[in-house]
């Protein structure tokens, strides 16, 4: 097992990694302010896992509420975010009642954001057991809903007591979402760490055949990179936003054709492409480059070729990104593989070009 | 103009406290980081103070977004919530635009949460009108939306740039609920300053008279005593419970009777007189410090006769308090008059006693 800390003061945590953590109750009992708490998962996970991890639970004494919500995208609403508020309060859920997140991104960003609200704050703990959770959404404390008019526009900044990832548990992953997760495991070479870059452009293969050295290798490396930068960073008020390489307009991507069509690691692949080609035709990376991160992207069996929505659609969808700031988009480009920087200084016909040329690009 | 500053290190802001603050824009800009603000008030206060509030920012270039929302603690809920989120999305408002909350309790309940968890936070500003926002709700940062299963259960703790409190306000205040912002009041005086509750004893008709030396006094002293308590206690894990002497009592009453039938303040000073009582009958303090602190509600035009629930409904509805720990309820009782503590250390049948003489005791 690989222990990782989140250096942010009075809220730091330990990030776990490795194999068969979910049998051991002794890393999760010093996240638990007392003997109860809640696991929030979805009807997937819960059939595969929940079952054991409350027997786990109630074996150390802990009374355990299950909340076992719809999967997927579309259910990471207010509503769904309000059936969670009912299940605590029906269960006197109390301040110091944890919450654990057993899940992906959108149950993490569910239950995070509701022990956040729920009683203006409660303890919670991140159980990710998806790849992308693993390296991406469950660090930071970012949590959140979406709005009809936007991905992620109401949530807040929040940090667990502490993060368990299960390999194991990546063994039951759809092959789809398993590449989505490595899209965000690419991003970290891209925007910071060349050397890991060229780690995984010789070593994708083996993660997809969940080489479980090669697997723990990636996670930890992933955490690393994000875990510095969220110490430096915790409000995204600057370095963190280059965690958003790709999410601007990978986010147009998922708002235009509607939550769950696209899984989020496959938008923010083509988004990051989007971005490449932006720093291509501003002279910033060669072709070469760009052709690199392609055929990683392809290799890792993610999609290449972005949804022609035409630019004027693109620019419409990209002015509600939180990025945006006095009405001007911040973008995320690359002086070169592993140096990505912030810039609201794009040339509005570069820009226009990009995105008119979305689906030819591929 | 008094000036009282909330130290709470990086989140430190100021209340600024005097008659006509509403004309004086100079006091309002620091709290704006952009030359946009969304104004959130309701109704009744829009048509007494919106538009010269928007004509003040318009002359110094502040592009004002106005959200006018329906009047009533009814509406303290998701979905008025939501409509502030409506309004905010669709005129572009950004992570540096500044909500300003002008209103009572409900409106800096409501605005402040919308500004906690808006794009995960962005900054806010209080105008609090009503004598009950200016000394209590306005200050501390505690936000909050009802729950059909409870009061106050969905929020955050979040700190406002700075705080308004302009006495001239209070003017067009209806008599009932300047009556309920008095008994706030009276509570700081209870609870930890015996000499401003000899004050008020002595100034509660100089009060309702609506006298301006009197009324920036209490105002001021009421300010003094709850920012030194918020900030020994940001988050409420201990001494900051005190203020909420009245309100274990007071929340099942408002809950029992329905949201909206009883006024805040009129909920709490009957709360708080249940308080005494069980003081009383713990044998902490006499019946003429009962009848003493009976008899400045009575003057300040404030109820003094709780509801009949029975003492098994009363129960029932203290348990879903969120000051409720490990399934026992934690009560503010008085050691004297200025001088409040926490206990769950109370017997039972006293309780019960005290809940079923609940009607007889006015």
């Amino acid at each position: 097992m690989e222990t990782l800390k989140v250096d942010l003061g009075e809220r730091s945590y330990p990030i776990y990694i490795g194999d068969g953590l979910l049998d051991r109750p002794e890393l999760l009992l010093p996240g638990l302010e007392q003997k109860k708490a809640a696991v929030v998962t979805n009807t997937t996970v819960a059939e595969l896992y929940l079952d054991s991890l409350t027997a786990v639970l109630d074996k150390q004494g802990v009374e355990v509420v299950q909340v076992v919500l719809p999967d997927g995208e579309k259910f990471k609403n207010w509503e769904t975010l309000n059936s969670i508020f009912d299940t605590l309060l029906s269960h006197h859920c109390e301040r110091k009642t944890a919450l654990i997140a057993m899940g992906g991104g959108v149950i993490g960003d569910l239950a995070g954001f509701a022990a956040a609200v729920y009683m203006r704050g409660v303890p919670y703990i991140q159980i990710p057991t998806t790849l992308l959770a693993q390296v991406d959404s469950s660090i930071g404390g970012k949590t959140a809903i979406n709005h009809p008019q936007g991905k992620n526009m109401i949530g807040a900044f929040y940090q667990p007591k502490l993060v368990l990832a299960d390999t194991a548990t990546l063994n039951t992953l759809p092959q789809r979402e398993f590449s989505s997760g490595l899209a965000e495991v690419i991003k970290y070479g891209l925007i910071r760490d060349e050397a890991f870059f060229d780690w995984l452009d010789r070593n994708v293969e083996m993660l997809l055949k969940h080489d479980t050295a090669a697997l723990v290798y990636a996670i930890r490396r992933s955490c690393e990179n994000k875990v510095a930068v969220v110490a430096a960073d915790e409000r995204e008020s600057g370095v963190r936003a280059l965690l958003n390489l790709g999410h601007t307009f990978g986010h147009a991507i998922e708002t235009g054709e509607g939550y769950g069509t696209w899984l989020h690691g496959e938008a923010i692949a083509v988004g990051t492409l989007l971005a490449a080609q932006l720093s291509r035709r501003m002279g910033l990376i060669s072709e070469a480059e760009v052709q690199r991160i392609t055929s990683i992207y392809r290799r890792a069996r993610l999609p290449i070729s972005a949804p022609d929505f035409g630019a004027k659609r693109y620019l419409q969808l990209m002015s509600l990104d939180k990025k945006v700031e006095r009405g001007r988009i911040r973008f995320i480009l690359l002086r070169k593989i592993g140096e990505a920087f912030i810039t609201a200084d794009v040339p509005e016909e570069v820009l226009t070009a990009t995105l008119s040329g979305a689906a030819a690009n591929a």
